[in-house]
């Protein structure tokens, strides 16, 4: 387990992705914030998806996502998502609150998973 | 210190706990959310312990918690009922915002906590 | 690296830097809520270096920082003094939202830090 820290995809503002110790922090917004809340949530999903195997790592190794949504409203349609893409069984720990989100975002999560080889 | 990563409590949804690499992972909301402000805080300050006892863990070893206030008038009330529970010499580091939550859920809390032996 | 838990600053309520597994927890808000939302965010982001520093890590080791504005409209302010502020390629995981906030607080963050030795 390297105990140096590495991090993805340095912009001047904040890194992707950071790894430290065998845990993955990272934050995730849609990419395309002109989509409604049904379109960002898939999107924030489908991006998790792919920083998971950017980074080695996979949905069966999610420690834990805090939820922010711009609106309660949008619960429903995150669990209706949520429950096809989460593995049972193997479920994070999960947090859901409504919080005010910055330009048009209407959903951003902050996710930890494991990272089993020292990445 | 184990590497593997533990769950206790899968529902579909969500797991209870996730324990990894020494670390424990939960969230909270109070079992009964039909109670008031006052009965939340106190449901959730006793679940923490429940989970805290199941996990091998105990106040004394926690390390981070962030509270989710659905009202800021809630703040006395929980600095009443905390001030009490916190070990005094061993607290937690501890934010409290206001966020809105879903349900009739009035208050929920992001739980870290040390678990020394590698379970 | 140390698995015993550190604690700095223990005020009866909360602590203000846990230290575990070479991981650093803290919560930083401005010591004087009399400023404005500039004063505020600059005497966050130098609080956040002394903390750095005394515990021994540095702006080139956050992890992650969680920002909590209690204003949306703080966010170009937040911007133009984190971009000066945070080390570029080097820059920690970062979500920024809109929270209720106690007080006379304006800004708040959570800050993950890296401390190579086993402080």
């Amino acid at each position: 387990m390297s105990s140096s820290i590495k991090r993805i995809g340095n912009s001047p503002r904040w890194s992707d992705i950071v790894l430290y110790q065998g845990v993955a922090r990272w934050v995730e917004v849609a990419d395309d914030t002109s989509d409604d809340e049904r379109g960002q949530i898939q999107q924030v999903l489908r991006q998790i998806d792919q920083t998971l195997c950017e980074i080695g790592s996979s949905r069966q190794q999610m420690l834990q996502i805090i939820v922010h949504l711009s609106s309660l409203q949008s619960v429903d349609e995150l669990n209706r998502q949520w429950d096809q893409w989460v593995p049972q069984g193997n479920a994070p720990v999960r947090a859901c609150v409504q919080s005010g989100l910055g330009g048009n975002c209407l959903v951003e999560m902050v996710i930890e998973a494991a990272v089993v080889s020292g990445s």
